[in-house]
């Protein structure tokens, strides 16, 4: 079969991670390999770049300076949170994308994200189709969040996980040289899906980690969270709890909503109660115990700590990419590269493709019999799937005692 | 001269580092090779285990579990916050602890801790010389804050400033990926001295880091804050500000003061802003522009982070643990071990011995003429001094994708 020749473009979308650039790095290797690509182009902050007609032109790169993005954590070319409309309604976005890659023959199309992403993809591999204008669109799996569909999971997620669970170690050893009793509230990120925050059971099954984990897998209720804070006090003084920060009571409400509303939780001087959900739930631990209490959220920390990003997560995060131009090439188009684990007690991961639609209009959760029966702790079928996933540590090179990341020149197609 | 026989008590106190553990590894492993000491013991949470003859027997230890004390975080023995009274209005403590001393025949104290714990090393010291009860007594320092006087650095500073810078530079790349605007605050530890919040300049310095650095060296106006986070605001929108924790106005009083008084800062909805002094800063920033905000604590995090811990830290705490011993053995007592850098462009560091009396009334702050003018930004003497301390990466042994922490038998000398 002949080749198609033409350009390719590659943008990313949604919150960053550690690994994304290594996706990117995987894809863009290969496109600067083969012999059908023209010109290899990033969109700046995503699909918006490709509308607004930003692209930076990644033949121009120092490939040195390139292969460094297989460390460097955040998306090089930017992001953006963008949701197209639906072409039926409006097409206008869809015209100028169009225009844009007739503009430049691009034939291959590339997006590194997570549902909302492959919900873009697939509407404008729709919108291309019914144009008869030939390019082929292959989705790059990325989230922190583990939550998408038709994976087994996801890029990003293994190092997300390592950081959350090397971070419970070390504040669980911290958070009790007093040994006066304690209460330390751990949030980490994830609203509909828990996979990130069971990753502490992780430093839990090291004997170092949360006593309870709370997920938004199951309804949430104050009243047994501080009968099963006292019970551990009662028991080893300092308690070490890990939160989804989408944890959510029997009605489905966000707790991060109940606190915010400010007259339900006012401490002994009548001062409302506020901050992030972990400073919530610590000050109403406080009202309730006679106990120190602290809340942490891991922030963006979790998601950008590339210096002790999983070795497994970025070479299959560059493999999800390099799998993602080799598909397109062969012809392939409407496609998400996803990960199938191979049966058998060894961790084999290897990548398959499936459509995306059906990855656009799907959530995965962690199966209810993965969590305890009270429902403040992982089971041992978690630690077994999620512990390939953190293997190995980063090749990230140092400098004089700081990471060396990658300094692209980003430059654009047209001045703008 | 023949040496003086006797067991040896080592405590930890304060806040705990990356590699406070390191230092009394130090002392241990010193005192366990030294033919003088009869018995090795470590105080269960600092002075209070003396106190409560409450005393972990470091012999029966496994050496090589002991050995891994030099990449675990935390305080391994406990650690207090427990100010003794003042001998001469109350003895009732010091003779207590000479009780202890006589029982397990103690001829060797050594205390790890930063200020407050110089000055409990300071009035033992004088109250056991009255008695005519012969034990040397050693200090050796331990603070992130890195404000001890008389010592160049203290051990735990170089680690601690690594993880800011280092994280800095992750935090820095993640949040300008949308490219539309955005006011990020990152709150570091430090009450009345700057020099955890000014490493954050490292992660400038390297092109990736923090546009404004506010300490408590210099008074803070939320005005001037407000100009200067417009200013860089409209040069390159995303704007990166690290404030310690211990900010304060020109009338002395700490910001986080200001802000916990809910009635001066409410939101568009009347809702008092709350939150630590990260999300205050952002939320006030947010009433004066238009324009995403997001406050970032680092928290524990900061003073644990073992796995990013600067070897020449690392190496630093361990010798001088070594040397406190070996100075009390030499027949030295009353002193703190200090460090001192020798001149030359070359990096060197050398070990003393200070007065302990003249650490414990006192407190370094960063000089004034290492801050910028405007007060929000650090200069290169600042970056030349802190910069050989976050040099060289840890060695602690990972297994299974997770560090390998000391995990120690802590057999008390009587059952409690």
């Amino acid at each position: 079969m002949e080749k198609l020749k033409g350009a390719c473009i590659i943008g990313q979308s949604g919150g960053p991670s550690a690994v994304i650039n290594a996706s990117v790095l995987g894809c863009v290797e290969a496109a600067l390999r083969s012999d059908a690509i023209t010109k290899v182009y990033g969109a700046a902050h995503g699909i918006t770049g490709v509308l607004d007609d930003r692209l930076y032109d990644l033949t121009l790169e120092d490939p040195e300076e390139l292969a460094k993005l297989r460390y460097t954590p955040s998306a090089a070319f930017g992001s953006c949170r963008y949701k197209l409309a639906d072409p039926l309604s409006d097409d206008a976005d869809y015209q100028r994308l169009l225009d844009v890659f007739k503009k430049y023959d691009v034939r291959y199309f590339f997006y590194n994200g997570g549902n909302d992403s492959m919900d873009t993809c697939s509407k404008i591999s729709a919108f291309l189709a019914q144009n008869d204008y030939v390019c082929r669109v292959i989705g790059i799996p990325k989230t922190i969040d583990n939550d998408l569909a038709m994976t087994d999971h996801c890029p990003g997620y293994g190092s997300a996980a390592k950081y959350v669970a090397l971070s419970c170690m070390e504040v669980t050893l911290d958070s009790k040289v007093y040994g006066k009793g304690s209460v330390t509230v751990l949030e980490v990120m994830g609203r509909n899906a828990g996979w990130l925050t069971a990753a502490a059971a992780l430093a839990t099954d090291r004997g170092c980690g949360p006593d309870l984990i709370y997920l938004p897998e199951v309804h949430f209720d104050l009243a047994d969270f501080i009968s099963d804070v006292r019970r551990v006090h009662e028991r080893k003084k300092d308690v070490m709890v890990a939160v989804s920060e989408g944890i959510k009571d029997k009605n489905g409400d966000y707790l991060s909503a109940y606190f915010s509303d400010a007259s339900k939780t006012r401490d002994a001087f009548g001062h409302a109660q506020m901050g992030g959900l972990a400073a919530s739930l610590a000050s109403f631990a406080n009202t309730r115990m006679d106990v120190k209490v602290r809340g942490i959220e891991f922030s963006l920390l979790q998601r950008c700590a590339a210096h002790t990003a999983s070795a497994t997560d970025i070479e299959e995060a560059y493999g999800a990419g390099k799998a993602a131009f080799e598909a397109a090439e062969s012809g392939i188009s409407d496609k998400m590269v996803a990960f199938e684990r191979e049966p058998g007690a060894e961790y084999k991961c290897k990548t398959v493709l499936v459509d995306l639609v059906e990855v656009a209009n799907a959530e995965k959760k962690i199966p209810r019999s993965w969590i305890n029966e009270a429902g403040n702790g992982l089971l041992q079928p978690f630690i077994d799937y999620v512990s390939p996933l953190i293997q190995g540590e980063t090749q990230l090179a140092m400098q004089e005692g700081l990471p060396q990341f990658a300094n692209l020149k980003r430059i654009m197609t047209r001045e703008v």
